[in-house]
């Protein structure tokens, strides 16, 4: 079996070192990249070839790992040529994946295409590749070489809903954090604050809470711009059924992390 | 030593329970009070007097758990009266301990008081009891009798913040968690969504977070009102140095509770 990549940032990167380690060939490309991603495809071991296309028509389980912005392009270019099957990666919405889905079957591609979302930091062990679509399980053979798959359904979109959910729920504890901890900082309460509300929370609380308040110094408008994107998908799966969402807290986190102005604690 | 208690619901029998284990004297009166309460007074196994008056010359500490609305007249009327010093335990905010305060020292009483506010299932074993103020030690003796007691400083108002800030925090992420599941299953994935949180939260995030989103069928009222003592609060602190705070998150918390209408999942 053969795992290709496009793109070599960091999840290829994470990626393949684990696939590697487990017997399996991987094989990328770095043609037109940076010199940084080129270091970075050299350093893990893959084998390198000089085209997508080459990558494409190599690979069992081609991934596409660039990003959002490109995902689309990669999947029509190159995602319809793998021998096996497709999944992306790249951290698109729910609707970008369906439209992704139209370029297979028939007579576009002789290939499969599988909806994929990354939980968790994909360097870490406890990281997770969600998937759904009915061809997920071609994609769950890889808990066989060092991964973590889980497969969510048969329905492409599924996966990236989940992360698109999930997102609803961290971006809000990190704007409900910063708010809570910049009012204790007012009243130099905020150690005490931390040490007591990991009384009932769990051990990590603290350290997690500091590394979530201080992503935001660097984060914050990208984070405001993904909240945008979170209210269009709100949106939009209410639509289809005529209904309208409470979405009050989403608005909220949206807006706070807007009108964020300083990060002095 | 020996504890008084005025009020005997939950807190009182709880506490006294674990203090009575300690071989400490804890007394009580059941005076004017429901069938229910006589019941618990008495299962507990504490002394009961016959007057509040008595409850609280006999004590050494004198605790107040009755209600925050019941809160600044059971000081006026029998904190001062305490034998030692006086602590009260209702859920009352820092502007109403202030003003408890006022009512000790000089030569209106010759009992002492503390800010106090408990942290946790007062049941369960981790909940802890916050103090401040310059006689917190004479409560955190109490750690030596089964309880636990963590003093935060010597200024009045210092607990009932932590426990106010502490309540931004739970309230907004039960608002958040609300928000995000009710999405999710909207889709049929909460689930899924829940399984893939516990991923990188803790492990009992799934118990948990049901537990938040069902406690809000009988709570989203009384939450609301919470929020707006909260946002009183969060004003008054920046009001006295001329500041204003961003308070977006708590903002949409009190709206979020004050608009929901049905708990269908």
């Amino acid at each position: 079996m053969r795992v290709g990549f496009i793109g070599f940032g960091e999840v290829a990167y994470s990626l393949s070192k684990k696939l590697l380690q487990n017997n399996v060939d991987v094989v990328s490309s770095t043609k037109g990249r940076s010199e940084k991603t080129k270091q970075l495809a050299i350093d893990s071991g893959v084998k390198i070839v000089n085209s997508y296309e080459k990558v494409a028509k190599l690979s069992d389980i081609l991934i596409s790992s660039t990003s959002p912005k490109t995902a689309l392009a990669i999947a029509k270019n190159y995602g319809i040529l793998s021998n096996g099957i497709f999944i992306d990666l790249n951290n698109i919405s729910p609707k970008t994946t369906k439209k992704i889905a139209t370029f297979f079957g028939g007579n576009t591609s002789s290939a499969d295409f599988v909806d994929g979302a990354i939980i968790g930091k994909v360097s870490s062990n406890n990281s997770t590749i969600l998937v759904s679509g009915e061809n997920s399980d071609k994609i769950a053979i890889l808990n066989s070489y060092g991964l973590n798959v889980k497969i969510i359904s048969e329905k492409i979109g599924d996966a990236s809903s989940i992360k698109m959910l999930r997102s609803i729920y961290t971006k809000g504890i990190t704007a409900i954090i910063h708010e809570t901890f910049q009012a204790a900082e007012h009243l130099d309460l905020s150690n005490e604050l931390f040490e007591t509300i990991a009384i009932t929370e769990s051990e990590d609380f603290i350290y997690k809470s500091k590394s979530r308040i201080n992503s935001l110094a660097t984060s914050k408008s990208r984070k405001s711009e993904e909240m945008d994107e979170v209210l269009d998908f709100l949106k939009s799966i209410y639509d289809e059924d005529g209904l309208e969402f409470n979405s009050i807290m989403s608005e909220a986190v949206k807006n706070k992390f807007k009108s964020l102005k300083k990060f002095d604690f």
